[in-house]
């Protein structure tokens, strides 16, 4: 009998869910998930604090209300242990389920950079609904926060905890803010911001001791000052979680590999969302997730060799990628924005908008900011244009 | 009898002497300096010590060689006490000198940002040859040096000292270096060109407390920072020497200010060069003296009413100020630099190319960087045609 077992219960196993359902109303379904298989708005992490929002606030349906809704067994609080890809089955809890197809929707881990004496459970990370319930109330009691990473979540939070009333010291290796996303000329302009609202910004910098007193944590970082804390986030990237994948002789490069067609090394195995690599890159943002699972619907629901097949093909357009920082927002777009090699760019008093071209003069992707974001439509149909999908 | 008086022995001071020289031979001038009264290349103290210069590799002419040149009577190691605008004569060692027009070059004097514990005399500037000659043995000897002060001057003397072969740390009190001169776009740049080269770069920082030790200075910065160096060198900008004319109740801003003409408030006495204050501004630069003093030597030079004088009115065009970094050269233009409310810029792996727009989107500046530069010339017509003389 076919049974889609899925394993995992965040955003890309849910959209998975419900693509599936717009296809085929009966195959059997099964998520298996380590955590409540509670339906959330992820994005709005990024401003729980300034808003004050309580974990229910974020809350759209139990995992109760989901499974009635897209009939689907969902097993909540529980751990795959190990998958037999002959066999087709995945272990959970000692039991056995058999799968047709399968789905590795297993996420990422928020990535904690080792240092001296830092506890690692004492180190607060925000990546998911269960984590905000349950650093809540101690994020809500502290005063001095510090941040460790000034990529795209450090910097949201960053924001939103300073506007929130706290004193916030982002702490960033690289030399610049969302290093991997802007070039200093943005990154610059975020860092004013930053610190115009209050926030200590110290790129070049990492944390290389941690010393736990009875008022707080004292860091010493290498760039020879000591911060004095209530409490330490992490917010230094996300490792896919791959191990599942690698016992089962998967190949799992940066991510666990996967094709146009979401298939892994595997026959009938499948992965998606923050656990997969496509292209050689792994992108944790709703939008891939999005289009994967159309993608993957088809897969899931239709035999090799039929017509809907041939075309269910990934195919990444341009995304705009936002950061909200609501002061000081950002917004850009590009595949290839990373090959940039020259940027023809406007900075005036409502921001920046910037247009990046590659060797050959070609625009393979832009950055606006500020009051210029409005801006980013007719940027990404320009982008289209002379970089199509 | 006419007897022109200059009181100073700078650039200004000869350059005011030679034009005299052009429109009139014999008319006696009496030049009276404090220093040597040496000719030398002032520009060139800005590689002295990464091309091993000595002091007499800069020495143009003597004071002798000067005074037989130009036929003018000057007067070494001379101060002068007092200016007397009624009596028209000036105070020299007890000695009254008569003058007929009366020329105040008196430059202007480095300023050594005040900290707790740092001893002025023990602070070197650099801004003479006597200053150079003075203090070479010991920057030759130090290894560790602290330059205070990122602006054109501090960001040149650190490339430098750091080119010789020293490590440099520049300490900044703004957010960015060159503050003054370009956008924080451009000043990141640099920064990360000095950086790369070694030099330490400390900005948003100043010197709260200095401590002599017996192997160097142990410098407490505001950024919490303790710096062990063997010298400090201050290039945080100069003051106009303005307390002669003061005293003699001339009218003194920011430097002693002039008219269009190089006339100061009292009848007779004129200022030119870094000492005096012209549209409210105080150019401490070479080509605004040479077309002051181009101006200067036909006012003492002709009677009043005569018809030469009717054009000789200072006209400043724009200029192109260099940053003689040569990693990483700048050159920029732009008399209303500072009004560009926006800035279409070009980053590519040459550099920038930047223009700055007001308001009324009209062109005041531009600034380029690395093999950019050779856009200045092409520029500098552009600006010319936008917002001309």
């Amino acid at each position: 009998m076919s049974n889609i077992v899925i394993v995992g219960g965040g955003f890309a196993a849910l959209q998975t869910i419900k693509m599936v359902r717009k296809i085929d109303q009966d195959i059997a379904i099964t998520m298996i998930t380590a955590d409540s298989g509670v339906e959330y708005s992820k994005p709005n992490l990024s401003h729980v604090f300034s808003q004050a929002q309580a974990p229910e606030d974020l809350t759209q349906h139990s995992a109760q209300q989901l499974a009635e809704q897209y009939n689907v067994v969902i097993k909540t609080k529980a751990l795959v242990s190990e998958i037999d890809t002959e066999q087709q089955c995945v272990y959970v809890d000692g039991q056995s389920i058999h799968y047709s197809k399968l789905v590795l929707a297993t996420g990422a881990t928020p990535f904690i950079p080792p240092a001296e004496g830092l506890k690692r459970n004492a180190t607060i990370t925000l990546n998911s609904l269960e984590e905000f319930e349950k650093h809540k109330a101690q994020i809500d009691d502290a005063q001095r926060v510090t941040v460790i990473g000034g990529g795209l979540i450090g910097v949201e939070l960053a924001f939103d905890l300073q506007t929130a009333g706290k004193n916030v010291t982002i702490i960033e290796p690289a030399s610049y803010l969302l290093n991997s996303l802007v070039p200093p000329f943005v990154s610059l302009e975020l860092e004013r911001e930053l610190t115009k609202a209050g926030v200590t910004v110290e790129t070049d910098s990492a944390v290389c001791r941690a010393t736990y007193l009875p008022d707080g944590v004292r860091l010493q970082t290498t760039s020879s000052r000591l911060i004095r804390t209530d409490i330490v986030i992490a917010a230094a990237g996300l490792r896919p979680n791959t191990l599942l994948a690698t016992q089962a002789g998967i190949n799992v490069s940066r991510g666990i590999v996967v094709d146009e067609t979401m298939r892994t090394s595997a026959e009938n195995v499948y992965a998606i969302g923050d656990c997969a690599e496509i292209e050689g890159r792994v992108m944790a943002y709703l939008q891939p997730a999005i289009l994967s699972a159309n993608v993957l619907a088809k897969r899931l629901t239709t035999g090799e060799g039929e017509p809907l097949l041939r075309e269910a093909k990934l195919s990444l357009p341009h995304i705009i990628t936002k950061v909200k920082t609501p002061s000081y927002p950002i917004q850009l777009a590009g595949r290839d924005i990373q090959t940039a090699q020259s940027w023809e760019t406007r900075f005036d008093p409502k921001g920046i908008i910037a247009k990046g071209f590659n060797e050959e003069n070609q625009m393979v992707g832009f950055i606006v900011t500020g009051q210029h974001i409005k801006a980013a439509f007719p940027l990404l149909k320009e982008l289209q244009i002379s970089s199509p999908s």
